[in-house]
């Protein structure tokens, strides 16, 4: 048997290496379009700012690994240029020979990935603007933050201007993934940065609401954030530098743009081969990653994948997933049954100090399917046990659906601790878990790493206590005209106030009830909702029609909108 | 309703502020002997080792938190010296005026906590030895360590006798839980500790060969372990310090001894009560945290708990479950049908830069209990991508169950990462999963948190490949006389190698494969697993007997006893 793997990183060398573990006789060959096999893309935007060294550091394995560990044949700078699926053959083109050749396989594996989006705006291609998705596209934007002088100099070779000073002003097109790591990564590298993102927030797959906390991180360490607007043309300004037109008309100079707009999924090889193509414009593949043609598996960043909750189809660009894809192709091929479970678009972005982390559904995705069946808490939970030093908050927000309890998402922002729970809710999703299950968990515990009750335990109290009615909630937005009960205590009230609130410290509720009305609904907040909560519990069981207002002060600057 | 809680610490405090959530009209009176209530016992040895600076710091609620905004009756230096559990009273001492009043109950929560333990050893009374459970033992032990002169002083008040300088020598009895922390801590204090545990190894949980990597940190750090040995006897010598003498004959010299030996239940409640004692000496309950007696209940480390995995009656001194169990004891009293699931000892300890954590069953735990239906791995992954910095190597032994797959246990150490992965096996316990959910499961990553194939995944990968026969393993202790393959590359054998081995590395192996033996069984081994795994498929498909040495080099120096 012969097997020929179309790209050679993520999904495409972890299918070529399993698959020769699983069968050590069928003929296995590798092509890479680019320099470079299995190197680290997630690592890309870290080469740049400089906490990762050396190139050499990004190549995780070598040509030279798969041929010598794997009896693979490896090829780098070959491309795909034509499929036949009739004929079984592709048509390789050898990009340092120029050469063509065609070659038979039994098994086709395509693993092409996603390209960095590069919309047709006037100047898209003028000197200075980037994508970060290749090594050499790294490369080619550390070569370009050295350039120039600090003094007068003459001509610059890449522009033909005179060049003054080095890259000082960068402008990142997108905030996503890449656009957020690249801005902390220039800010590392000295730049003042300017992130232009179309949307109202950064992070897309984030809610708004959780992404505006990114804001201030970005924002502290002088990232300007242009959100609300999208680049309409980009400019060669007499001395060089590059000026960004927004479609509001504004104007930013820079000397370097970086263009983190989004992935769409390669399909040309789709195309070639005749395979279908899904309504997202991915790959259309089914549980074992085959293509609409038996003989052919598409795996990664390229192919359509279903929604581990919403059961949608659905492109996410993520190297786990991808390299798990490539997994289970190569043992499809091997004659395994193994299947893939569907991608719960779990992920992490550090931002300076902080973690942004996710996992699940949004409520921007429910929100969109119509879906109603569903409820959200947020809180505000220690990062580890408050008493002992370096505690941060976190800031949490989980998704559940009302009917059953499942849990169907989680959101964490925070400076410590954030990977830890993002994983126990992303465990917690794949099993299916309630929020029942989620009070019952056992965490670690010690006074450097959590709590007795960990947040991810809190996070299910909290939610059993509105299932069961114990907790009836509200959110900020919602809140309108209606009666508000702030319990904070008055020193508290001195920082932040709500106008129209009514301030009865916890301690004195119950001697205070006459003050409160009967007739409508009383909405309890305090800082982050727990006060609020005992509060609720006396109203309700003194007859009262008490609310929390979800996740209380420290909710309402980031979920209501200014 | 009246509800009598004994105890204000974990279990009793969270049972107390449940049950007032749950019912806001009953009465609710909280007993507790000490002068505290709901303080962070988990946080003494840090406040001992100076990271948490204030004692008031370590006292998460108050008497008056309880009163005010919990509307409970909170008695401290409070204990219960009689119950009669027919006339349904408890009788209370007062310590600070000596009276004793008696009160009714309908309900009695007892939440007595575990003790240390001190055997009637010679001198255990001595003056400069201290246990480690409540807030004045903290307090003791850091005025004990202030003490004492840099300069040549007079006569010491406490013990009589001349003091020439500070304490600089501790020995602590018992490699526990509370004997490492305090171990760290009096070695961040400046002093020279000596601990001394009676068996094999620290951390008594953990099985040997894990707990053997703690014991690096350790020393390093300057700690000096006497394993395998116990204390005779404790004197004190002329010039006022402790001479701690051991079983083998040994005389340690010291100016404090902290005892760590263990906690037993505090069971004279029971007795008062009438209630039942398991047969592991701790109150014997049910799910619903019920004892024999259907109007009292027992929660916290006094109880014997359900172990998770086994069944077996155990008893666990941890804060999470001692919470969980109080907030079902208040449900329950509260009408509710809420049910304790099982401890699966979750758990984790800093160890200076390290953590050492575990969750679910140990081996030792399996082999007492006869079981053979289990196997073990090995893994070194690194605790995020290697090519981000600051990635660290973390060690994971993962138990799991030969005939269906079943996670049963995990212990990771490490300096990085160690809470992420171990919550993450404890969310996959506590929902019963396979190890082939663990292949699929989808954890966070970016470069700075972790990697594409998440060591968790990687453990499943591992076992995946076991349990379907593609990776025979066997372990260091079982090699005997086997034929051992190295398939390392020739440096690495300059730095350890194996006497008696045949070195072929594994990109020459396909080519050398004359040099190996068809008639027995080779065992063959690289650095971590990973290499000797993709040597063990080459050899069994061309049809000779191989077998993976689990963990390789990295686990012979700690699976092999010296």
């Amino acid at each position: 048997m012969k097997v020929i793997i179309v790209g050679g990183v993520a999904g495409g060398a972890s299918c070529a290496a399993r698959l020769r573990r699983l069968d050590e006789n069928c003929e296995i060959l590798m092509v890479e379009r680019g320099p470079y096999v299995s190197y680290a893309n997630c690592g890309l935007p870290y080469y740049v700012g400089g906490s990762i060294e050396k190139e050499s550091d990004l190549l995780v394995a070598t040509e030279a690994t798969f041929r010598e560990q794997f009896a693979i044949d490896c090829r780098t700078r070959c491309e795909v240029v034509g499929i036949s699926s009739d004929e079984k053959t592709v048509d390789l083109k050898n990009h340092v020979t120029g050469e063509v050749t065609t070659e038979h396989y039994d098994k086709l594996v395509l693993s092409p990935g996603a390209a960095p989006i590069r919309p047709p705006l006037p100047g898209i291609d003028l000197p200075g603007i980037f994508s970060v998705r290749t090594v050499p596209d790294a490369r080619h934007i550390s070569e370009w933050l050295e350039r120039g002088t600090t003094a007068p100099a003459g001509m610059d070779k890449y522009t033909g201007y005179q060049t003054v000073t080095k890259p000082q002003r960068a402008v990142i097109v997108g905030g996503g993934f890449i656009g957020v790591e690249m801005a902390e990564n220039l800010v590392h590298r000295g730049l003042e940065v300017t992130l232009i993102e179309r949307g109202s927030h950064v992070m897309p797959p984030l809610d708004p609401e959780m992404a505006k906390l990114v804001n201030g991180y970005m924002t502290r360490h002088g990232v300007r954030l242009e959100l609300g607007d999208g680049v309409a043309e980009f400019k060669q300004a007499a001395n060089g530098a590059l000026e960004v037109v927004t479609g509001s008309g504004e104007s930013h100079m820079a000397d370097i743009v970086i263009l983190a707009i989004g992935v769409r999924p390669e399909t040309a090889l789709a195309e070639m081969a005749g395979v279908e193509i899904g309504e997202r414009r991915g790959f259309r593949v089914d549980e074992q990653m085959q293509t609409s043609n038996p003989d052919i598996y598409a795996v990664g960043d390229a192919v359509e994948v279903k929604d581990f909750i919403t059961g949608e189809w659905t492109l996410v660009a993520l190297a786990g997933p991808a390299n798990r894809q490539g997994r289970i192709a190569a043992d499809v091929i091997a004659g395994r049954d193994s299947r893939y479970r569907g991608t719960q678009g779990t992920s992490i972005c550090q931002i300076f100090e902080a973690a942004i982390a996710q996992t699940g559904v949004s409520e921007k995705t429910l929100s969109r399917l119509g879906e109603t069946d569903f409820e959200k808490i947020y809180l505000y939970p220690n990062s580890h046990a408050g008493y002992y030093p370096g505690a941060k908050m976190l800031a949490i927000k989980v998704l559940f659906r009302k009917s059953d309890g499942r849990l169907l998402g989680a959101q964490v922002l925070g400076e410590d601790g954030v990977a830890k729970r993002i994983d126990s809710f992303a465990m917690a999703i794949q099993m299916g878990c309630t929020i029942y299950d989620l009070e019952e968990s056992e965490l670690c515990y010690a006074p450097p790493f959590g709590s007795a009750k960990d947040p991810v335990n809190f996070a299910g109290f909290v939610v059993a206590d509105i299932l069961c009615d114990d907790m009836p909630i509200t959110h900020w937005p919602d809140v309108g005209a209606g009666f508000l009960l702030d319990v904070r205590n008055p020193p508290e009230l001195e920082v932040e106030s709500v106008s129209g609130a009514l301030n009865i410290p916890l301690p004195e509720l119950r001697d205070r009830l006459d003050e409160l009305p009967r007739d409508k609904e009383i909405l309890v907040f305090c800082r982050s909702g727990q006060r609020a909560y005992y509060a609720t519990r006396i109203l309700n069981q003194k007859g009262f029609k008490a609310r929390d207002v979800a996740g209380g002060m420290l909710s309402r600057s980031h979920t209501v909108s200014s």
